[in-house]
């Protein structure tokens, strides 16, 4: 196998004045990183021919690969094609299909297609031309004196587009012959990075085909599985035989495959049973609901909700009874199991689940920021309340509430 | 006034494994450009000493100021102090107050400092040394050869906390003797970023000091004013002048400065004229309160809310009479009136707000994806009722739905 370095050079002044994060850089990079590419360098340079330039000289003695992005537009400031031009002094000629398709916009959109326009249809001599199917400016491939340079747009829905289709594969072949990699994403939820890593460790230590990479989320952790195999079923095979290694130790935390989002994994468990929930929500103020709303199809699963956010509220629609309200409190054990049973009662749904605490930033009745009792009730009478305390600022501690009923209910439902 | 250029230089492997993005050097190059400063490069180098040592050759090559992030930790693969030593030949002492409180920390922690942290209070002979306010490396700036060299760690926490204490008062002193630079945002609900660009054209094409800048927003448009002056207080004189000419031309719009959200400005409002506001949320889930009750402080203007997904919640919680249910139909003015008028009496609050409207991904009694009624009425009798249609996916159309529930009741607040 040859190991192929690559480096990835961003065009544009806009990502040197702070106005974007090189968000590109990072995703190609990543990609690349899977594909078993070696990415050494990113740089940023503006729109200024001779610096653009220069880092391209440099990239072209550093690198096997060097992958452009930005400055294929049609304004004077797009300066990627002439600086190039300046390097290797390759001619350029406009291309017609990508041409026929900018004048088509024009017309469909009723608009004058200003000159400018056409300098994004032009292309290098033996380029690849790549077909930009979201927008106008075409990527290209080039192959000069033994290094490969793409040049894609900077509009990041272009290049993830141009990348996938049509850059990747033709990189894989570089790299390895007839080797194809796969990854898989596992989600976890209610076990720690740490501890995931610690249940794993051996695994983790004794595979190499696929590769096992715990990273934390911004919620959970997850591992991703990265399989080389010949063919496609035979890496996914790979993937799924240490899934279900992984599965044998610390199955019962796994909640979702690659994007996944476990208020979708709620949304199948209940559909599945053909159960609803509703939800009483006071520090949480309706976020709970909003992510379960959030999933389509969600009204077969969630008739509504109420945010209880007063003991008012509590009292006059959840039918909180009063010696809890004004003799135990609203942040209690009591509290929680009664917004749980009532919400149930009042909007009808199979489960009841309730949030009752502290978001700060001052404490309630003698009880410190962060303390949240959850409560959930089923149609069968099952009953689960439990107390937490957690960290961090209002909205944290408010997220982590929420991030944690879908822990319990995903275990409930299970 | 010299022209000072600067470039920034990140190091890290997980920054070209695309695990990160470097958000770190925009922030920087946001902050570096207030100031006055160009910045000329960005580039990202992994935790290599040769490809470290080159990287900074070249910078010392082309700029007058080098911004180093990363690299500082205690780790083997933290370099970036050895690759500066390899350049300059300068010679690294422990810091003693850096070390004091490595030290501390550890013990604070009753945890045993493994040797490699000693690694971190290494500081270059006549570095001026910047004090880690929030995490353990120190930052330092260095002097040589007509350049400066700013180190500071990779956590944006610890960067930014140096940075804005330390760096930018020493910047600013090398680009302009004895100039501020001050800035301001504007943050308008309402107006598009076209519109306010036209309706201050010839503001924007005169002024050159305060600099007016429109910028695009996730949500909304903000304009950043920005000023230089002798003292502070003259700069946000400037900044203050503008800002009244705009508020002559586009004052209604604006609804906050810096980073004030929508939803704390509403609470204001509300607070200022002992209003609550209740909302009844269909497709909107719960989002609008949520976001209200992010607000420290939100009890007081906000008892909660309903989230009346399924036409059962609104008939039997919100009593919308059946008429409207069964033969107008939930996606009506009627439907949106209904629901405002009796959140309000159930909640007991002075405004009641509603949404209802069809999320997708299918159309809803053959009103199309994206129609959305936004009802308000308030303790005075005070009503209005809007519809809407708003582009894009299921979550796009919720969240401007929000937004413009936001817009509305700012509106009917002023």
């Amino acid at each position: 196998m040859k190991q192929v370095n690559a480096e990835i050079v961003a065009v544009g002044t806009e990502l040197l004045l702070g106005q974007i994060a090189n968000t590109n850089a990072q995703w190609i990079s990543e990609k690349l990183a899977l594909h078993g590419v070696n990415v050494l360098f990113h740089s940023v340079v503006g729109d200024n021919l001779q610096r653009v330039h220069d880092q391209f000289e440099q990239a072209a003695n550093r690198s096997d690969v060097i992958v452009v992005t930005g400055g294929l537009g049609p304004t004077d400031d797009d300066l990627t094609r002439e600086a190039f031009q300046l390097l290797s002094g390759l001619t350029m000629n406009e291309h017609k299909l990508s041409m026929d398709k900018i004048s088509a916009y024009f017309e469909k959109q009723k608009r004058i297609m200003t000159p400018n326009n056409k300098k994004q249809a032009r292309v290098f001599e033996d380029a690849t031309v790549l077909e930009n199917k979201v927008g106008m400016a075409p990527g290209m491939i080039i192959n000069r004196d033994d290094k490969v340079w793409v040049f894609l747009p900077g509009v990041p829905k272009e290049m993830k587009q141009l990348f996938s289709d049509e850059v990747l594969p033709y990189i894989q072949n570089l790299s390895e012959e007839n080797t194809i990699i796969e990854s898989r994403m596992l989600q976890f939820i209610g076990i720690g990075e740490a501890q995931l890593e610690y249940e794993l460790k051996d695994i983790i230590a004794a595979q190499t085909n696929p590769t096992i990479a715990p990273l934390a989320q911004l919620e959970g952790v997850a591992i991703r599985l990265t399989a080389k195999a010949n063919t496609k079923d035979q890496a996914q095979q790979l993937i799924t035989d240490t899934q279900q290694r992984i599965e044998g130790r610390v199955g019962s935390y796994l909640y979702g495959i690659n994007n996944e989002t476990i208020e979708q994994r709620v949304f199948q468990l209940l559909k599945g049973k053909n159960k609803t929930v509703a939800a009483a929500e006071s520090l949480t103020g309706g976020m709970f609901t909003d992510r379960l709303i959030a999933v389509e199809g969600a009204s077969s699963v969630c008739p509504g909700g109420i945010v209880c956010y007063d003991t008012k509220v509590k009292e006059k629609l959840l039918h909180v009874p009063t010696h809890i309200t004004k003799d135990i409190g609203v942040i209690s054990e009591e509290c929680a199991d009664s917004l749980a049973t009532n919400i149930r009662t009042v909007l009808g749904s199979s489960i009841g689940i309730s949030f009752t605490g502290v978001a700060g930033p001052s404490c309630v009745d003698n009880h410190p920021v962060g303390t949240v009792y959850i409560g959930m009730v089923d149609d069968m009478g099952k009953k689960q309340i439990e107390k937490f305390v957690f960290r961090g600022d209002r909205q944290s501690i408010r997220k982590k509430a929420v991030w944690k009923g879908y822990e319990l209910l995903f275990n409930f439902l299970k």
